[in-house]
């Protein structure tokens, strides 16, 4: 039978979940796939870690040259995490010909085209479905399963902290700070939540995503992002009365030859399948001429369940004699990408209570072609809330709109505009 | 560039769709997976079907002969349905050493074992992504994606037809019988419709889908099958009431190392994520040791989506330089699978309108120890419709005391039995 060597870099929540998997399905994957996959070496300095685990003390090891000089270890897994030392350590794995699994979404979205070009030159593969959307094997459905068709959007909750958060602030009607707070204390968010709750995860997840559905190298810089903290449970109450749920949305999207891509909170109808996505629970939503739409859908987070999916990717290595890297364009310009994009809109603002001002509202929207749909007017002490619900029109014109409306001696505030799919 | 010969054994609905995508995405797959797809022989009578797609005249044949002497083809895509010619054509190709791909759940899941044994002789692959719920990738899933998972149970509405019909009942009020008939004058069940409605294509499917689950052949004469034609739109409206979807889903689980396997209506709670799968789209859902649940959505069947997984397997094959077939055991006795199964159940019944006969259909009920969780009642005319909701028990005691309440005095009839998951 073949046998395997794999090093693992690192032994946190997914590098331990990995190792708990490895060990208690070698057998299983024995039987069904015919590799024998031995973990040869784990780069970990906190022995008291690797102890809790099991594992063997002398596989431990504090220096990459343990795993770059035994050419038995045909596959490096990194869970470090952050870019350096993943990075150097990967490419040193790479140019020595050994094929890498990583989880990183940051490190890999940043650093895609230096990897690509390392596994180039060692003749090694490139092998990241644990890196977007934990267990859920999207990555393997676009490279693998998808091959007759050309993929013209991708949409996906892709996050579990803010889909929880969302759910929460919908389910029972509480306000982002305080579900938020309480994400921390389970454990659920971290103590900094930026990465997940500003739409950084989101958007690196995305980076790699719209890349393998366009093939064509899509870098962060051109993915428009926007977080989940000023949502309120206001806005998620008056999206509910007309049919909505409220989701953190990554979007791919090639209009006209132009790739979008965009990571912003959004209003999706009740009958879309992903609205019925809860919690910690992400799902992808792709759409191939030919398949039409595909869903995936299972945790995106986890130590076993991401586990699972570097385990996948570990046999699936293990299993080739020759790796095929992904083919995508690296040689892309501006031209490439959509500087605007088109939505449907919800927008709240808060206006004085008197006559005529939804007269000058309108009149401020027309000038730059903003069409309303509906209105719903509610007062309270000489204020009014009004939300308008916007035809489709483009998102620079919408902004001026905004602007512009804001301005008006009788608007007091727009509190929010989020895009309706 | 590895060029790769491809002969597809008929031109009907998905052989059809699979010719038209071959050819459109040609270049497509040559960029993105490095291979040069040719067809080189095509099996069809019907020239005028041939001319209808543009067929080049010279790749038709009528025999066989023409595929299996052809050295340059090494993948057999078969869209004949149906055991014969299929069974025969295909174990002749596998035989000299071609791959095959096959969209023919029927014949697959009845000739799986000679399918393997020919494959083992060919060195050759078996490939039939297309077999199970059309685009959607679970077949490369379960095999590629999910090896570091113990698959404890699948559970899937694997028939557009009877989820169209299902979903129309549930969404218009209408009754079975004329659903039916819309169905067929658009074409979305056949003029004999048994193959869906009686269960049996999700049968095959499931046999197929178990197998790979649990790595050990689960014949199709280990699953119990019932379907759907005697679902009335008053046990829809009634399961609505208690928060309950209705669907035909097909089940496998592993429970206490034994394969439950069967094909049946069922009430789901609204919550589950295959509540929400309407119309013609098709999903599974997979729950593994490790990754939890995933699920996988789209479209089950239609020329585009079922020839996209057909071209997805071609591809696929075209690019191994050896063929991996799944392992799973063929050995195995009616010890591997569970003779009962337990459920929660909805039981309507109509009875004479009059006191106690509640207490002696409870009486017959615990006489098998079936317990009742909650009743409704509504009386008309002097008899009255009765819902039972009954906690889990076994299949076999819940027939034993449906059959015993039967034969009451006072008990018209046991009008309906759904299994509630």
């Amino acid at each position: 039978m073949k046998k395997v060597g794999v090093a693992l870099l690192g032994l946190g929540t997914v590098g331990g979940g990995t190792y708990r998997i490895l060990k208690s399905m070698h057998d299983d994957i024995m039987a069904s796939d015919g590799v024998d996959i031995e973990i040869r070496r784990i780069i970990e300095r906190d022995v008291a870690k690797a102890e809790a685990l099991g594992v063997d003390p002398a596989l431990l090891s504090t220096d990459i040259n343990d795993v770059i000089s035994d050419p038995e270890i045909k596959i490096v897994a990194e869970f470090f995490g952050g870019i350096e030392p993943a990075r150097s350590f990967l490419i040193a794995s790479l140019k020595a010909g050994k094929s890498i699994v990583t989880a990183n979404k940051e490190m890999f979205s940043k650093c895609m085209e230096d990897l690509k070009a390392a596994a180039i030159e060692g003749n090694a593969g490139l092998y990241f479905e644990a890196s977007c959307v934990g267990g859920v094997p999207v990555i393997r459905a676009l490279t693998e399963s998808m091959q007759g068709n050309r993929i013209d959007s991708i949409m996906g909750i892709v996050n579990g902290t803010t889909n929880y958060i969302l759910t929460k602030m919908a389910d029972e009607g509480l306000e982002y700070a305080d579900v938020l707070k309480e994400a921390q204390r389970l454990g659920y968010a971290e103590a900094n939540p930026s990465a997940d709750v500003d739409g950084f995860d989101s958007m690196y997840k995305l980076s790699i995503l719209s890349t393998l559905c366009f093939r064509k190298h899509v870098p962060l810089d051109k993915i428009y992002r926007e977080g989940i903290s000023k949502i309120s449970k206001t806005d998620i109450e008056y999206g509910k009365r007309f049919g909505y749920t409220l989701k953190l949305l990554a979007i791919g999207k090639l209009t006209h030859g132009k790739i979008e891509a965009r990571v912003h909170p959004a209003f999706i109808l009740n009958s879309n399948p992903l609205a019925s996505v809860k919690g910690s629970f992400n799902a992808v939503l792709i759409h191939g001429n030919n398949v039409d739409d595909v869903m995936l859908y299972g945790r995106g987070a986890g130590d076993l369940p991401t586990g699972s999916a570097i385990v996948s990717d570990i046999v699936y290595a293990a299993v080739q004699d020759k790796h095929k890297l992904f083919n995508y364009s690296s040689d892309v310009s501006d031209e490439d990408f959509a500087d605007d994009f088109t939505s449907e809109y919800y927008v709240r603002m808060t206006v004085k209570d008197k006559a005529g001002v939804l007269a000058k509202i309108a009149a401020a929207f027309g000038k730059y072609g903003v069409s309303i749909n509906s209105v719903q007017q509610q007062a309270e002490d000489g204020k009014a809330s009004i939300i308008f619900m916007i035809h489709r029109t483009s998102e620079a014109a919408l902004k001026k709109a905004a602007t512009e409306t804001e301005s008006l001696n009788d608007v007091i505030s727009v509190d929010t505009i989020i895009r309706v799919i």
